[in-house]
């Protein structure tokens, strides 16, 4: 069971709804025994660019500088900057990692894009073998905590602002999913900061009852990379499709097969019966 | 006809694929006889996080403060600080804006998406009243310019990555298009840096010949404002859905209505036949 927690927190303002969540992720994960370590972004002056200046030491190539190169050989090396060594420290400890943020433009604010594209540097969270159901933090959790602006329906699959579970998929796919996390369903606030304070108050609640139970949860399914055909362009195995082309429903939301979108397929655990998590393989499909 | 344009670009190095791309659209766009600027990211030391010193002058509400709510009122007092104040200059005066980068984690780099969360603030880039269709940059066009580290396989419907139409809905949808402008399809460079000299050089080639044509092309097409129902949640009119019962696909990625995906809905313009771009009204649905 996990008992280590990094939360990874996003916010200017200690008086913001999203301080509030994070408030309570560690006062009630506290009190179940964990420990809990958080990195507050804005607080620490997080720096949000990927720069030469990450590596001490020598470039290997200072001409053509290429970020996920040098950072490999340095993090090799031992010669990444301080606090990239100190928050990949932290997510090597982890057991579940929570990134409380109130989500800008349909994804994370520049300061916590800055802390994927720094911390998860190649060598550290990912290598051209380690990757998706195969990757490196395949014994860790992490989830997505955030506030919108837009009302739930305006993410609706008929919404203005389209399927939530579409804007969700680069974020839950593309960076948690393929350093290996067990991707735990999102936890959403819609729009509190035009909600009343009973309706604030109760999102909170919920939040809380659900930390309760968190560590035993079922991750989000991903297609898990055996079916994938990697001598291919990693494209899904003919036997893969054949096994799926009955079915109602695309495998994810990125592998759709020109079908409809599993309904909330980045939403809610268990949605997709037809094949299991992360670690599943081909022959449930 | 589109005449200024403006190159936001994000990568650290002169030696890049990317700094190519950038310079060949300068090279080409300026014998055609466009104004071309170029903010240089990097190169400015773009500051990317947001933060409260982004706003002179006193806040309206230190201890609790709102991004967006602050700079609003800085945008309309006049006290927003000077390097955002200068490239809503830029954006102001430009016909075309292209976003040149080096996709890192499925989205752009920090220091870009630092540009869109404080570039674009409320009030001068959207307002509850003026988004997407009807957005305030409604007469100006801007693109994706980019390149990927995978194989295009890999971001293929049936590729591990998952649709490269779904990894760009944010990004198009919930950040261009939202702000109204008219979304050119995305140049994508599939994984140059693995590329041999030659294919390096055709990609670039292609990217020159396609900016003869660039200021003429046709739009992607997403579902116009009206079709929503701002009553109900900006949800799809009920006519609209109607309307759209018996088609094969969905309206966009994001607006799927539990049918498959527009093939390429988000990469190229013109596939969904059955409705027109930004200005289309419901009866084309």
């Amino acid at each position: 069971m996990a008992s280590r927690v990094l939360i990874v927190y996003a916010h200017q303002s200690s008086g913001s709804f999203s301080a509030a969540a994070k408030d309570a992720a560690v006062e009630v994960l506290k009190s179940q025994g964990c420990t809990v370590e958080v990195s507050d972004l804005y607080d620490m002056n997080f720096k949000a660019t990927a720069t030469a200046e990450d590596i001490t030491g020598e470039l290997k190539n200072p001409e053509h500088f290429r970020y996920a190169e040098e950072t490999k050989l340095a993090w090799e090396e031992g010669r990444l900057c301080a606090d990239l060594t100190e928050e990949q420290r932290k997510v090597k400890e982890a057991d579940l990692i929570i990134f409380q943020f109130p989500m800008y433009w349909f994804s994370v604010p520049a300061i916590l894009k800055g802390w994927f594209d720094r911390v998860l540097t190649l060598g550290f969270a990912y290598t051209q073998e380690k990757r998706y159901s195969q990757g490196i933090f395949e014994n860790k959790k992490a989830m997505l905590s955030f506030t919108t602006g837009s009302q739930e329906t305006m993410f609706s699959p008929n919404g203005i602002n389209g399927d939530m579970n579409v804007t969700l998929w680069p974020l839950q796919n593309g960076i948690l999913h393929y350093c290996g996390f067990q991707v735990l369903a999102p936890q959403i606030f819609w729009a509190p900061a035009e909600a009343p304070p009973e309706s604030r108050s109760s999102m909170l609640e919920a939040w809380r009852v659900r930390m309760q139970g968190l560590l035993k949860e079922e991750p989000l399914s991903f297609t898990p990379m055996c079916c994938f055909d990697s001598e291919k362009g990693f494209q899904l195995k003919p036997e893969a499709v054949q096994k799926h082309a009955n079915r109602d429903f695309g495998l994810t939301v990125g592998i759709h097969l020109g079908k409809p979108l599993p309904p909330n397929n980045q939403m809610k655990a268990g949605v997709n019966g037809c094949h299991g998590s992360n670690g599943s393989c081909i022959k449930d499909l």
